[in-house]
């Protein structure tokens, strides 16, 4: 049995590296296009901004290891120019000597990634635009950026062409890649404006999560211009880059970063002839086997099933490309191995913040016309407020109305990020519901959280709402409540709600008849919990009382 | 309907208030022996170090709270004298005015707490012996730390009962309360000394684990004794105290912490005749109810279910408190709540490291004659070890060997403790197996994890061992296997292995003829991985191969 792995990162090495230890016996060969396998492509973006100061350190594992520990045919800088499913061959053109050379397999796995979206747009090809896929491109940014390192500030009788170190990034896109890209260029003491066609930052976030990314980002220095897109380059007169928004907007630049997705690579699958779905992945079936029984695919390119909606999808993770590397080896290994799909558990460092997700979000949801969720939005501490250090997270949890499930969870905060969202992530693998969470047993010590822990609020909150005992609204569906705030007066002095009557939370019981009974009223404070009180206060006093997610400070993200 | 609940510190203020929002009709009486209820017991340590700063941070909700948002009767400096349980009364005492009234209930619930243990030790009377339980307990210990305020040396005219800052603290006990109160006391400057009874400082934990805490504690300037009790206290020659020991040590101080466990607190329970478990803990059924039908208890002085195991266990933690507190109050209310038992989910601080676990340790089910079970140790890196401030984990889990179930994981480090934790946590309410974390989907980005988390490894590597692929013995299991030593020669030098064949990874396959048929060989290498390799080899070449599990770093804790 011989099989051959195209892509020697990732996915194509977990799967090399399985497969020997599943079987000495077996034929491997594994090529790679680049120079170099198993290299940290998620640590691109701090080589450049200089946290990972050695190149070395990208490079996890070597051809030499592959060969000598695996015991396996390594070749790097080899790509894959033809393969004929029906003999069974590709053909692998060495791209340093030009030699071509076919060779046999069984079994052939394509796991050749992702590729930087790069549009046609007018200058694209203009010096100092760069992608950040690979150790080269990440080396020729770090060159580009240090190119006159006498940090001399320009001398007004060199001209125009001057060379100068770039103060000016325009990050184009502002997914992953691209957030980390403008944080590094800010810590590299850059200029950077990040330019976002959709309207929002961070796509898997829900749009009112995404804007307080957004704000943050600004709160950092960095120009986020979000609902634009970019329509071209020009040389600028100064010998920089200008950017030309599709909105008509001009932003100079020295340095562009173009960073606006990545597509699947398909042009091994279509030497193969094997069958690509509808999003533009590899389709493979959950053993990661392709339309030919023969040909298997893992990673970046290929379309993996929502484990939370069960769609088909595009999710670009490392974690899950390692999965099912491993699972195509087992496969091949004569192993029944499922992949059971893709949660989108993702995390993203922004300075002193993190924002994290899993699961599915609400805008899917709402795409995918399904109506049968809820959500909270709650913003408790990261841990017990009177240890020091405490912060806020922002936590939103998805999840259905009809039986409680967690369907989706989002946190973002300076603190105690990572403890939620694998809480979460690991809730939603096993199907948990919000009851499951309220009685979730965490670690709890002031330094590290609360004797409740965010995520058991989260479960509280929206079991109260399932049960009935809190009827919840948002801002965005008020209709035409009575808008009742309980918030102290001093509270309400600082930030008014317009049309609001106050009743501090103490008074309300003794103010009941200065409410309306044939209205509903929706409370608020500023957290929720104080109008918690007071809604189960009205609740049972006959009138028509509901919450307001999250109060005051989810009206501040809205 | 009329609900008295004695003890106003977590379980009973939880219960006090879920009652009222479930009921306004409901009349609530809360019942406080101190000063305050609802204070942060949890962070007394704290505020004797000094991270916390005032006293009030520690004042969590305030008696005027629960009478003014909760609508209730709240009385603290009230004590219990007595209860008739037949006509349904409780005798209460003002303990400022010394008045004693009677008063009816129709429910009571009981969450009267845990007291220190103070045996009967000679000397525990003398000044300078401290518990730390409530808020007046550490202002006294502050107190006393501060006594000279001048910072003077002391004078040699004053005579030996000068009064100079305490400098030598012993503290006594090492479970929580224990360790953090040593962090505490060395952040203040004192040289500490820490004595534990048992061989073993962290009890959760297992002896080998503890083993790393206690040299954690020692590098950190604790001098820990553990296997020696303390016998008794005396005045020492020098105005200080002198601990004496079991084994007829005699250590000075200048203050002393008693901190050797807690034991559920049972008067209330005699008054009222309810039945009390083998453990000394009140004994209640799953929905918080003694066996009085109308007396419920919550909190520190119940026994609860040990959830892995469905043994009787006292766990006293603040988030179970809290939750049963709850389910009280939704017992009272009428409805179905059960309480679905304790995991023991713990973590401590001790200066910059985390020590964690949840479920159950190896000692418990070896106390248990539980033979189902495996181990795996692994030291992973808390994040990608190319991004800077990656600190080893150390991880212990403990899964079932017939179906693959996780039954505890215990982890310490000084980074990523709480987001691996709360992974198992959550994985172990949920009934996951090995092969459920294999697949988990936990956040990854450089700055946070890997994209096989250190949960996925543990999940990886015991599937591993119990799909046979790996099978695994542990340094204490070796019998007279062959040792073979797969490590690089420069490792071997630095740290060899008395009797182990050192035959390098690369070098095995071409090496195989050098090793026994008819014995069974035990590969061990740095970390377990090369030397899974090398079993993998063996295995399929006909020996009968295993894998030292953790290798050796798990032979430097052993």
């Amino acid at each position: 049995m011989k099989v051959i792995i195209v892509g020697g990162v990732a996915g194509g090495a977990s799967c090399a590296a399985r497969l020997r230890r599943l079987d000495e016996k077996i034929e491997i060969l594994m090529v790679e296009r680049g120079p170099f396998v198993s290299y940290a492509n998620c640590g691109l973006p701090y080589y450049v901004g200089g946290s990972i100061e050695e190149e070395s350190k990208l490079l996890v594992a070597t051809e030499q290891m592959f060969k000598v520990i695996f015991n396996m045919d390594c070749r790097t800088n080899c790509e894959v120019v033809g393969i004929a499913a029906k003999e069974k061959t590709v053909k692998l053109k060495n791209l340093l000597s030009g030699e071509v050379t076919t060779e046999k397999y069984d079994k052939l796995v394509l796991s050749p990634g992702a590729a930087p979206v790069r549009p046609p747009l007018p200058g694209l090809e203009l010096p100092g635009i760069f992608s950040v896929r690979t150790v080269a491109d990440s080396k020729n940014i770090k060159e580009w950026l240090d190119r006159d390192t006498d940090n001399s500030v320009g001398n007004s009788f060199t001209g125009v062409d001057k060379v100068s170190r770039p103060k000016k990034a325009v990050v184009i896109g502002g997914g992953f890649i691209g957030l980390e890209m403008a944080e590094n260029l800010v810590e590299r003491a850059l200029n950077v404006t990040l330019i976002e066609k959709l309207d929002q930052v961070m796509p898997p976030l829900d749009p009112e999560m995404a804007r307080i990314v957004k704000r943050y980002m600004k709160k950092h220095g960095i120009a986020v211009k979000t609902g634009d897109g970019v329509a071209g380059f020009r040389k600028g007169e100064q010998g920089d880059l200008e950017v030309i928004t599709e909105k008509g907007k001009v932003y100079n630049a020295d340095i562009v970063i173009m960073s606006i997705g990545v597509k699947p690579e398909l042009e091994l699958a279509k030497m193969a002839g094997i069958k690509v779905g509808e999003l533009g992945g590899i389709r493979v079936d959950e053993h990661m086997v392709t339309s030919d029984p023969d040909i298997l695919a893992v990673g970046d390119a290929v379309e993996v099933k929502d484990f939370v909606t069960g769609q088909w999808a595009l999710i670009p993770l490392a974690g899950p490309a390692n999965r099912q590397g491993r699972i195509a080896a087992d496969v091949i290994g004569g192993r029944k191995s499922k992949f059971r799909g893709t949660q989108g558990t993702s995390i993203c460092k922004l300075f002193g913040a993190a924002i994290a997700q899993t699961g599915v979000s609400e805008k899917t949801l709402k795409k995918l016309g399904d109506t049968d969720y809820e959500k909270v939005y709650l913003f408790p501490n990261s841990h017990a407020g009177y240890y020091p250090g405490a912060k806020m997270l922002i936590v939103k949890a998805i999840f259905r109305k009809s039986d409680g499930k967690l369907l989706g969870a989002q946190v973002l905060g300076e603190d105690g990020v990572t403890k939620r969202i694998d809480s979460f992530a690991m809730a939603i693998q096993m199907g948990c519901t919000v009851y499951d969470l309220e009685e979730s047993e965490l670690c709890y010590a002031p330094p590290f959280g609360s004797a409740k822990d965010p995520v058991n609020f989260a479960g509280m909150i929206a079991a109260n709402i399932l049960r009935g005992d809190m009827p919840v609204v948002h801002w965005d569906s008020l209709g035409d409540s009575f808008l009742l705030d309980v918030r102290n007066p001093p509270e309400v002095a600082a930030d008014p709600v317009p049309g609001a009557v106050n009743i501090p939370l103490p008074q309300l019981r003794s103010r009941l008849a200065e409410l309306p009974k044939d209205k509903q009223i929706a409370s608020f404070c500023r957290s929720a919990q104080r109008s918690y009180y007071a809604t189960r206060i009205l609740l049972q006093n006959g009138f028509r009382a509901v919450n307001i997610s999250g109060s005051m400070l989810a009206r501040s993200i809205m």
